[in-house]
């Protein structure tokens, strides 16, 4: 299997962007629509969040074909108030859901100084910090939270996989310095670390995932019999569940039992819900004073002292923003696993594929 | 030292504020500041928040003989929109900082759907949860976070301690079960748990702390040459940092180096940063139906199957519940050493102690 991990050439963002935009059209989604899926989803990849960038393509044409994805969607805002809203995705992409949830939640933080929008029937959006991000432009905070779209994890002490990996994604923007940005599952491993143990044939660190007893399971090849471990063990299990609740059961959408397995199921609506809040730093302080005093904060982290073998304290974000720069310049690099698989999603649907 | 560990006998949740608010008030304290200073501790150790309560008295009082803490505060909202408000302390109790912030919380959420209000210049305010809860009576959900009062961990991979263990607390409604009430540190463990396994003798288990060359440190009389771990890891580490930017940094209070030590420092204003969130249930669904589907949550998680060993799934705050119920009827156990340090106090403060 380690041979498709080869990378064989590497493709710009607006090249992958392309390609998506391609295929979703003809899968259904108007040309707008498809054109800010494709633009969010490539620039998850140029971010460096490979597993949750084109990667996710041929599942999510798969959901469509299977008729349990809505491409003509009306989106439409179902309660509001000066600082929050509840968001109907009619069951479309969560780029589309998530992109109209988080300019509603900047403009209505602009008039009320903090916002907090939440959305039901919305689908898999991508990485969490996609959206986190969205507000900074504006000198605003954001904070992004999500119901995952499988369940991975029992509550703590039980065997029952009742929750799913819930991240959250908080940015916060800087003066000089990069953004610091937040982007973590509330489990030590996330899933799709496991599958690429398994595909290259590792053994996983005892602390990623326990077995039905318990006990450490560190064969990868394994994981269907055992569950994934919440970060500091009852207190990630206590965010999972509060993170459910805030994202999932507040906004009517699904979490607990109700959770539609995406990986296994195409056709069933996921209900997926997720909230944004976006917080205008210009309500609370000068903006500059404070972008200022963030830039103090990560220069005094990264001045500080390290362990032996520690060359750099890194900030939250900071790997992300050196592959970003790396990917703007030299393109997103293509595993040929990845490119085979998108060839023929290219060959399915009837579009010219990336190119060698 | 295990002796003074002895339960010497039990004092109910008003006896405990009505010598907490006697000792206040000689301190200097209005008699309504004190009231509800004392009311606020003495919940605290009903809920079972023993580090959190009475327990921090001396440790209060002694600050306020170091000119560190006002006790004539004018608490004030210092700017303020729809939806958010950002308030001046004035270098008081956090108890009534938090109050009069958790309360214009809940007033703003009720018209604008969610509010958010920060504070700077506040103190130790006791455990997180009490003002989480404090929303729920009127059918909205709390958040609160805050700035720890004393760095134990350094950033990923340093050694100089320059963050907290920045606390976060979320309490969610529930029909006929009871609430949801997540309270924690951003660390495996608290510092009070590495003081107690100190005076008792104990080893610690190892990732609790580590030594300056990240090596595990199980001594807790050694806990001065080591660091507290952060939950998972480097995502313990990015919580701890985001709290503080955004309960710290964002409301102009201290975070990082600025924080003060409030074991070891007296005097120093500690410009405590802390902010409430309160979400209005109403604005987003039918508040019975949500409450309804809380219950099914708990039901489901607590009917599930558990590990070998494992009696029984907690929900978050579920044991506080329990010692709740107990303390409630038959009073909150007191240690002879606890009881000693309080007698103390009332004899340097010439108050009438707990009695025998």
């Amino acid at each position: 299997m380690a041979s498709t991990n080869e990378i064989i050439r590497r493709y710009s963002g607006a090249e992958l962007a392309s390609f998506i935009q391609r295929v979703l059209i003809t899968s259904g989604f108007s040309s707008d629509n498809a054109l800010t899926i494709a633009g969010l989803m490539a620039e998850a990849d140029v971010n460096g969040s490979d597993g949750h960038g084109i990667f996710r393509l041929p599942a999510y044409v798969k959901r469509i074909r299977a008729g349990g994805l809505n491409v003509d969607p009306h989106i439409r805002i179902e309660t509001e108030k000066e600082s929050m809203a509840l968001v109907n995705g009619d069951n479309t992409q969560g780029h589309l859901v998530m992109k109209f949830c988080t300019e509603l939640a900047i403009a209505k933080a602009r008039k009320s100084g903090v916002a907090w929008v939440g959305c039901h029937h919305s689908n898999h959006a991508g990485p969490a910090s996609l959206y986190a991000r969205m507000p900074l432009a504006h000198d605003m905070i954001g904070l992004y939270v999500a119901v995952g779209n499988a369940n991975h994890l029992p509550p703590w002490g039980g065997i029952e996989m009742l929750l799913s990996t819930n991240p959250i994604a908080i940015a916060v923007p800087a003066l000089d310095e990069n953004p610091i940005i937040l982007d973590m599952a509330t489990t030590v491993a996330a899933y799709g670390k496991v599958k690429t143990a398994a595909q290259r044939g590792e053994t996983m660190p005892e602390g990623w995932m326990v077995d039905r007893n318990g006990d450490p399971l560190t064969d990868p090849n394994k994981a269907e019999d055992g569950f994934l471990l919440p970060i500091g063990g009852p207190k990630g299990y206590g965010l999972a569940l509060m993170f459910g609740l805030l994202a999932g059961t507040l906004n009517g959408a699904a979490f607990g039992k109700n959770v539609v397995d995406f990986n296994k199921d195409f056709k069933t609506t996921t209900n997926t819900g997720q909230f944004i809040v976006a917080i205008d730093i210009s309500a609370f302080a000068d903006v500059e004073t404070f972008k200022g005093n963030v830039d103090n904060i990560i220069r005094t982290m990264k001045a500080s002292p390290t362990m032996p073998g520690v060359t750099d304290i890194l900030l939250p974000g900071e790997r992300s923003h050196g592959i970003r720069q790396d990917r703007e310049k030299h393109g997103v690099p293509m595993p040929e696993g990845l490119f085979r698989s998108l060839e023929e999603l290219a060959v399915e649907t009837g579009v010219p594929g990336l190119g060698e």
